[in-house]
């Protein structure tokens, strides 16, 4: 029985090709959908990916190099962690023609890229992720790298993968509560530009509860399709692709002030959007019962544990923003479903008032 | 008294613009000659070059958000070394915006071009080079990056410095023999491809050797011309960038071969140029009275220590060259002087040959 053919987006502007790869049964493919100028792999790959890293391997059978496991915290996504994937591809004799295969969620996908980015000046990669935030965000889009004592991401570098293998499947040793918090970053994509995928996602909550994995699929080809369009015309870092930083102003700022370990990101961006979404009806005329809409679609991909909402906290990590200045801290503001804007300088006055006012409904 | 307006040669294509700037007093005219998008500057710079480090800092007095010291031994340019660099700067608040300043030898600009390239995914850099080595060629082209145990360079990235500031007299602290073993490899530049170039560089060797800065000046104006061509033409590494390793193969096996700090990576580049010379005449039909210009050239920029000819050392580095293959390893040739060509598959036995006739007259 053959799969069928995988849903296939294009990501990049000439010259940088990235292809996204969304269906079911992919893995056992990579032979075919896998990309390496050689025809040699290197796997990096998390402990806890081990089982999809075992997978990808065996489809893969004769053309594996290397195996390079890897710890996939955020304090271990550093430059020294980094260079410890280096040593292990050139030690295995790593070559210009060959690719790196990361089998993982986020930290393995930034991680293994940056590697790839900078190994003899830059060799292929393909991504594999295993988390549904690596999914919807993390593998797409070509931003690769490393936290650093002063901030998270602060190194790295723009290097897309050749390709991004999507294969639901790959997700089921998550948890509950990843597999949920991963799927907030989906629904802020679809949210920011798409009212059509909008109005698809939320008909398909229930059974993305379930971990229904005909839903997560057609949830993640809506959403990957949407940021895809954001990044080709803009692979850097414009207006375009900052209206992907919805709910992530005091989002990131919930998740620094709460402390390493007590929100997933996805938690402190579903809060943050909770607050953006305050800021929108005030600011944006975003419709109160649309508000009310995606409040109920966060709810449903909760309960999500409380942020920490001290106003000193949050007060210092709003200056940390990289979009911080001197009037205030830049907004993505949502005016319809379907339909952002970029708002500079809010006051962090009011940026304070949102993170108190930012609720998700209970359940 | 102003300086008369420096010569200036623009590096790359659409989009990757660099531009080197060549002239006498130009270190005293940074603020006006290097870009920083913020005008801000975050000066990197090695202790032997500390004069010139000043001299540039005080030119750009008030816009010097940090001094950033390194060591720059081949040791140290590692991926440690630029996480190094990397701390310093972030830890002086570096933003996007800002630029970094490289002011030393080619460990420093290679370093700190690395740095700028993944720091915050790439920040703004310029190249003071103060030995003729960086000036003929490390900081011409855009290739960044660190040394790896397995070998050198082997990390990095392709980052082009934005202005690149050469002014000879940034070079007066350098050894009578650092100085003359950096101009080799930009007779090496002239030799591949400027017949005209190479005839002018010829009659102005005997000032070279006396450290006439103004013969120096007007080498380097035709030496980074012609790199500046090339590169441009083929910014990764296709044919024609190959070019530029004339000299290289067998060099980089001379150098490795005698161990660490006994030849100068210029010195070593003047024995491979004899070795391939030797195969030019034999394969690629050089005349023989050409052969013996660039030979006689070549010993009033020397004397040379002795390279290690050992065979087995010898088969060994060959074989780790990355243009090696199982048919033998690919070569420039010079066909005459002023035109070479790249070869495949030159046999290992015939470069152990070259390594063996390789020689250079005394003067």
């Amino acid at each position: 029985v053959t799969s069928p053919a995988p849903v296939r987006i294009d990501i990049g502007e000439a010259g940088i090709r990235s292809q996204a790869l969304v269906g079911h049964g992919l893995i056992d493919r990579a032979a075919e959908l896998l990309e390496s100028p050689s025809g040699r792999y290197f796997l990096v790959f998390s402990e806890g990916a081990g089982p999809a890293a075992l997978q990808v391997g065996a489809a893969l059978a004769g053309h594996v190099a290397a195996d390079i496991p890897i710890r996939d915290t955020e304090e271990g996504k550093s430059l020294a962690g980094v260079g410890a994937i280096c040593d292990a591809a050139l030690a295995s004799g790593l070559r210009r023609d060959d690719a790196l295969v990361a089998v993982g969620g986020g930290v393995v996908t930034d991680m293994t890229g940056f590697a790839a980015a900078i190994l003899l000046r830059g060799v292929a990669w393909n991504a594999v992720p295993t988390t549904t935030a690596a999914m919807a965000d993390a593998a797409i889009g070509g931003k690769t790298g490393v936290n650093h004592a002063r901030g998270k991401n602060l190194i790295g570098a723009f290097h897309p993968p050749r390709r991004i293998l999507i294969d639901p499947a790959a997700a089921r040793g998550l948890s509950d509560r990843d597999w949920r918090a991963g799927l907030v970053e989906a629904f802020k994509t679809v949210w920011i530009a798409d009212p059509d995928a909008s109005s698809r996602a939320r008909k398909r909550i229930s059974s993305l509860v379930r971990r229904d994995e005909e839903a997560l699929l057609s949830l993640l080809v809506d959403s990957v399709s949407v940021k895809a369009q954001i990044v080709s015309s803009d692979l850097r870092e414009g207006d375009r692709r900052r209206l992907l930083n919805f709910g992530h102003t005091l989002g990131h700022a919930f998740e620094a002030a709460s402390g390493p370990g007590t929100l997933r990101h996805g938690e402190a961006v579903a809060w943050g959007i909770a607050g953006a979404l305050w800021l929108s009806r005030r600011r944006a005329g975003l419709p109160r019962e649309q508000e009310s809409e995606l409040l109920e679609a966060l709810a449903a991909l909760g309960p999500y544990p409380e942020p920490v909402r001290d106003a000193d906290l949050m007060r210092l990590y709003l200056a940390l923003d990289k979009k911080a200045n001197a009037k205030g801290n830049a907004g993505v503001l949502l005016e319809a479903i379907g339909r952002a804007r970029v708002e500079e300088g809010i006051p962090i006055g009011e940026w304070l008032e949102a993170s108190i006012a930012a609720a998700i409904p209970g359940r």
